[in-house]
């Protein structure tokens, strides 16, 4: 291995290269067991039959849990291998014996890209491991959490990556679209003679998890495949992932820079700061840096697509604050804004998707003003050129805007400059004039060093990524639950991917190609949730009162070092605990109404169990049906 | 007092604000005695006789330093006040006896703006203060130092800060220019009875605080001006100033982040990022970031002044470096530039002091090209849109250009992206296409929560102000040397604001105000210097092997939290020593040569001190001269 060849390491990074992760208990020993719940089902039961028929091999298994003691640590050898760019099978191999890299540290790919698979004596068990997608801290840590628990079971176990991840082994971003990918990741993991591949990415990663697994189960193929949470979107939440790894630490750098903007403002008093952020189509860093750094406006996509906003009435919402703002002789502000947001616009979105599917039709760009709807047509070129080039860029692999390109911060300064002036010329608006500054904050904050709750966090996932495959599960995705208590408290197991999927039911746009494919699709912030009623519930002296918080750095030893996100901390998580007081309250009726109990208490659990039957039929798809989130139904990426 | 009303502290700040600064052994007690040295000159000999007879009441005046004990604490009373925008007093009130903000926190105006100056029991001593300037990290615990050294001598003092200064009494970043404003200030300071008068900020606002000094002693008014080094650009550099409160903070902030899109890069392998770094006209933070972060390459502004580079050559040079770095099968990279880059390029400096001159003479931005010398219209008219618009900002008051508007790194991508389209058609590239991403790193670094090292050399600089007022000096800056070593062996003192002005002889330009009027100066990043050097020897390592380093976020507790800048560790800045060993040769050579020695011994000694006479003269301005820094003749603020 030769990891970091020539690299200086800085001061802090050769201090957290010596940072030992804390694992939770569960993890922990030589012997770790793995314990399996009821089958289960999807969150839509509308749903179920279509995912089963797409996944009739991966669908309905139950649910994992690791207790201590058992499993076989026998003859297990394990290897981690991935992928390159559709399916290239380019290796990289660890010696347990050799020196892995410490958690946390930020290493570099020594070995030249290319290399073959290691000869291998018999009965070794091998595994592979890929990270897909975008960087996120604390990504390295899965393979660490991973590495270690293969070497502590056998220390001669040899540990393969496939180049294709962040700075470690370059990372891809492509997601898994053709019959023919697919099939030539079957064909490496078959000629590399694989045990386990393990997944590390965050949504779309995980949606093709499952179906190389699906895929590999029907070929026979041994290879089990399992999916890890990484995202620092935060969007890959459901009933079994409560967090996604790099989001801790993405939300701390960008509301430590946020503050030190507040600060500025407030010093200067004479600017508004429009600060953009990076996450998708969804608002969770935007929502979680608001909470952090109290900065005085905030506009989220979600609630922009729920309340059907337009350009102008997002306009005229911030010209409206920096009016009331000057009427108390304030002239500055921090006003954040998640990237998303430009899609989350109905007539953006509809103008971007008109866009998409005449640059499918190969119109070149020049062309495209011309052959836009006339409505379409009149918004595109009421827009300034920047924001216009912007708009006719290629969108991505998942047929989503190219959001990190399209500067919306500008596009709102401007729009509100525009409108200040008028109002100004009106005599509605007597105050200063307006300025702004725009930022955009999301490459300076994903390659950081990760927190000490991703560090752990990741860490203990890719220890349970290990057990998953030890105990031969195919599918499913490790996780770790209850993570906003303590290390010790914290629960791990793994679900089922089939079990995390829903289907979409576009009720507009112009022909996206994944209709209907059952996917583990990105959730928005919940406009339902504490974290987004706490924002609420401040909103209003936030605008007005300048209480910006600054969170300062990421601290890794002393006070603060150990914090988690507000959202986390806030929301109530528990799913995993609720299953289990579940069935505890099922088993107490049983044991508690046995053959040869009274008629009365027979009488009493019958009635009161048909009232709990009752409730549950009402909130099935024939009663009240399922809400679907706002902004799933406006996002591109169907 | 009403600091931060309403305000959540985050647990840092809340951290923070229990954090003690250091205190040099030579400030702590209560008696510290101050003591003086020579009079003292200034660094060129033919601008003496000027600067004289400019200031003739504060000229040189011995240079001061601390030791225990002495010292009288007797009766003083001392106040903090500053003025707001053109000198109106408006005060704020620090009672002594009331809690002072402690260090380091991030504390908020409580205090309606206004407020009258508090009545006074006859025969206190009073002070004020004032925030000049950009606001600058660490510059709040100036005033806690200052404060806590008036109050460890009576409890009972009073501290007024004027409105102007940061978030804690907002901030004024005009210069004093007319005589009005001078006698503005003089009347406040009369009206507010002060004893003394702290201004804290860079190389302007310690140039007014010695015009202050002067015109005070001139009019006979009681008020003794200090004044205090505090300026994120680092540009504050004298024989007696070895750093700037504020460099410190911003350069490790900035540094982070620049390690995080390094890493960034070598993660998604497919972008260049250029990254534009505030400092004004000098490079000091850009070369301090590479030092600590190595990117790929830098462009110091000071480099391309002193080997009057113009744009067509820098492109070329990035160019070459992409090509050769894709020869390696490399695609990414990181490249810094300063933000007054743009300003030390000839050619757009040129253009640059037309456009002021025009703008200066009410020419309409419209009609502004027309009138451009033949030449400088064609550079104007070949620009993109973007800079024009920007290139046509109204100069700052320092004559400068608005160097943080001017997005030199969107230019040169775009220079650098043409230049390589050209060579791919030529057939001489034949790599990938070239991407990049551009940022400016600047507001988000300058309102963070400062270092350690800049909390405990402001506290002491705060700490000296208080004694160099207390001793009765005026015109005087606080200083601390020997920094590069522990804080117990700090060298705290003061110097004459003369004795660091120097006077610029312009080579070309047009018209610019100031010419030939003393002042203290910005200093460039000196070529000749240990720290440009490191950088040097690394170049060609850093530009093709990636050797990216990340010292990671501030920390305030552990490892690294006590770590200064590479700049200040590596430079030789030992002044005051070298004069204290120079003063016991003398002596040396006095006491060893004493009448009735032997003849021999006087011979040897006469033709010794011959020798060094002879060298002295020969570097004497008859000499060989003295030699300006490149960047300083080009540069806009003379």
């Amino acid at each position: 291995m030769e990891f970091g060849a020539g690299i200086e390491f800085s001061t802090l990074q050769k201090q957290r290269s010596l940072y030992v992760p804390q694992l939770p208990p569960c993890l922990q020993g030589s012997h770790v067991q793995v314990e399996f719940g009821d089958a289960t089902t999807v969150p839509d039961p509308l749903d179920a039959e279509s995912i089963k028929r797409s996944f009739p091999l991966t669908y309905g298994q139950p649910l994992a849990g690791s207790v201590p003691p058992l499993l076989c640590p026998a003859e297990a050898r394990e290897v981690i291998s991935g992928r390159r760019r559709g399916g290239t099978a380019q290796c990289r191999e660890w010696q347990a014996s050799s020196p892995l890299p410490h958690p946390d540290s930020i290493p570099r790919r020594g070995l030249p890209n290319g290399g073959t698979p290691p000869s291998r004596p018999k009965g070794r068990r091998r595994v592979g491991a890929v990270f897909c997608g975008r960087q996120s801290p604390g990504g390295h840590n899965i393979i660490c959490g991973l590495y270690d628990a293969m070497k502590l079971r056998n220390p001669k176990s040899t540990l393969l990556g496939f180049c294709g991840g962040y700075d470690m082994l370059g990372r891809t971003k492509d997601q898994i679209t053709s019959k023919e990918q697919v099939n030539a990741a079957l064909n490496a993991c078959q000629t590399l003679d694989l045990n386990g591949l393990v997944v590390i990415g965050g949504v779309t990663s995980n949606t093709d998890a499952a179906q190389l697994a699906e895929t590999f189960a029907e070929a026979k193929c041994l290879t089990k495949v399992i999916g890890v949470p990484v995202s620092f979107y935060g969007d890959l939440q459901n009933q079994f992932v409560e967090a996604n790894v790099g989001f801790d630490t993405i939300c701390k750098v960008n509301s430590q820079l946020i503050s030190n903007i507040c600060t500025d403002a407030l010093s200067a008093e004479k600017y508004y700061y429009f600060i953009r952020l990076m996450g998708r189509s969804s608002s969770h860093v935007t929502l979680e840096c608001s909470l952090q750094s109290h900065p005085n406006m905030v506009i989220l996509g979600e609630e922009v697509a729920s309340s059907k906003l337009t350009l102008h009435d997002i306009t005229k919402r911030i010209c409206n604050a920096v009016q009331s703002r000057a009427e108390k002789g304030k002239y500055h502000g921090v006003i954040l804004l998640p990237e998303g947001l430009v899609e989350s616009i109905p007539e953006v979105y509809a103008l971007l998707q008109e866009i998409h599917v005449l640059l499918k039709n190969s119109v070149s760009t020049e062309n495209i003003s011309g052959q836009l709807s006339p409505w379409a047509s009149a918004l595109f070129e009421s827009m300034p050129p920047f924001i216009k080039k912007q708009l006719l860029l290629s969108p991505e692999s998942d047929q989503s805007a190219q959001l990190s390109q399209i500067e919306t911060e500008k596009l709102l300064a401007q729009l509100v400059e525009t409108e200040m002036e008028i109002r100004t010329k009106n005599g509605t608006y007597t105050g200063k004039k307006f300025n702004s500054i725009c930022h955009f904050f999301g490459y300076q904050a994903r390659g950081s060093v990760p927190s000490n709750f991703d560090c752990d966090y990741a860490y203990a996932l890719g220890h349970g990524a290990y057990h998953l495959l030890a105990a031969g599960l195919n599918g499913y995705m490790a996780t770790v639950t209850n993570l906003k208590n303590d290390v010790s408290r914290w629960r791990c197991g793994g679900a089922p991917l089939t079990a995390m999927m829903t289907i979409r039911r576009l009720l507009h746009g112009l022909g996206t190609p994944s209709i209907g494919k059952p996917s583990i699709h990105p959730v928005g912030v919940d406009l339902k949730g504490k974290s987004y009623g706490l924002l609420l519930q401040n909103a209003e002296k936030y605008l007005m009162d300048d209480l910006y918080s600054n969170p300062g750095p990421i601290q890794y030893k002393g006070p603060g070092s150990d914090s988690k996100t507000i959202c986390l901390c806030v929301e109530d998580h528990d799913y995993m605990g609720r299953l289990k007081k579940l069935q505890s309250y099922l088993d107490k009726v049983k044991t508690s109404v046995k053959p040869g109990c009274s008629q009365e208490v027979l009488k009493a659990a019958v009635s009161a169990m048909a009232y709990v039957v009752e409730i549950l039929s009402l909130m099935s798809p024939a009663g009240t049906g399922h809400a679907y989130h706002p902004l799933e139904d406006t996002s591109a990426n169907m």
